[in-house]
């Protein structure tokens, strides 16, 4: 499987993440982040029921967002994802969001993530989970 | 300690609950009606925290919200519970919540639940938790 | 356009909408119930959107909800609506939400909605927007 | 008025703000710094609600949040605010979260945003609103 393999998550935006601004609100793009991320982990073999069942559970421990254009209530964004950087033990996923109307570009985003077992201890995928780190590797 | 005790929850309606309409989202109502419920059990000495401690947690089986006048952001409200039956196994708790400014009642609204252990089995307070039971009991 | 043609809503159970006893948030349910609600009302030919180019806002006047089963994430759930009332001013929704994989019914809610204009006025659908009222008549 | 003169947001992570790894989920952050931002603001002498009758709105441009400790329900958390950057068009905003209990930082965080007439246009408070513009300069 390759990147090119990978399809974009489609996300159509609601009425309930809507603001008094009349757009959608910025804290909701963090959700979607989310969505995208587990859509695209399944897609590349790694759900994140999976995951857990593994023991393994995958916090967020940064997130950056840059809003450039504004989305409304109804409108669908895409999102891709590209692997940016994976070190064995932290992954960096850097989003695209589209809108798919004008195929403009609305935001981008970037999240990094680590992997803890259920005591809360960092684990080296590398090291604990080669299968894993494998897929990882191969859309770094 | 009597019910007249008890102090109503006050809560700021935040910009973030908004949505286009220029109101406070009618979805927001219900997780403002659980910090309401958190905070009157731990008023009346059933911390949510203490709860989990024993094993227990309490789904909510049912609500019913009934919007009277519109909430928006900046305003506060106050939201004063009362025990409408307590059965020994299920908890009814009635809502009132007035806006601080103006004092009239914005939204009215109910809750049940119940206890389960962890493993999702329903809990008879009344036999297996008799103090917290009794907790109960005073406010029915 | 009859009931009968008119697809349920389909509504994946997200990660973000977990809380901490491992099942969606009770709150979250009121958004699904929203987000089917819009698309019912545009398979029936009265998107949101054209309300409110037409002035017209729909708030929630009444919500409720009877959980019966725990939906968890990764599940989905398909919600389908019926018109249980409709009054030319208010509108009755029932909702009967079911896990897709065992068909089970988790949850069943309703809601009542009224329809304003944005100066805050109720609106007779029946009176001021005939075309609209025969939409809903049809399905009550 | 003085930066040391500015009491820093105090926020309780409630239970619907968690997820089921057993924390708080990260996307609720946005949220608490809006609400922090909020508060700095009309400690400074600039409300929200005054920005919007003067017919300002005050989108975010960009958010990045670094987290370093997990938040757990009941837990409070103080956030502290720092004006990083004020050009007159764009307002860049730094935030350290620490637990109350432990005073540990478990986030940092830092927003960007801008300010808009209703009509999505930029605008300069150092030409348009000298007033406000002193405010913001005086915490640069």
């Amino acid at each position: 499987m390759q990147l090119s393999d990978i399809r974009p998550y489609l996300r159509r935006a609601q009425y309930h993440e809507t603001d008094q601004m009349g757009i959608i609100h910025h804290a909701n793009y963090i959700k979607w982040l989310e969505e995208a991320r587990i859509d695209f982990l399944e897609q590349i073999g790694v759900s994140y029921g999976a995951l857990e069942k593994l023991g393994l559970v995958s916090p967020i421990v940064a997130v950056s967002c840059e809003y450039k254009r504004m989305v409304r209530f109804g409108e669908s964004v895409s999102i891709a994802i590209q692997v940016k950087k994976y070190t064995g033990v932290k992954l960096v996923l850097a989003y695209t969001l589209a809108n798919t109307a004008s195929n403009e570009v609305c935001t981008i985003a970037e999240t990094t993530s680590c992997f803890m077992n259920r005591e809360g201890g960092i684990i080296s995928l590398k090291k604990d989970f080669p299968a894993i780190h494998e897929l990882f590797s191969q859309f770094a």
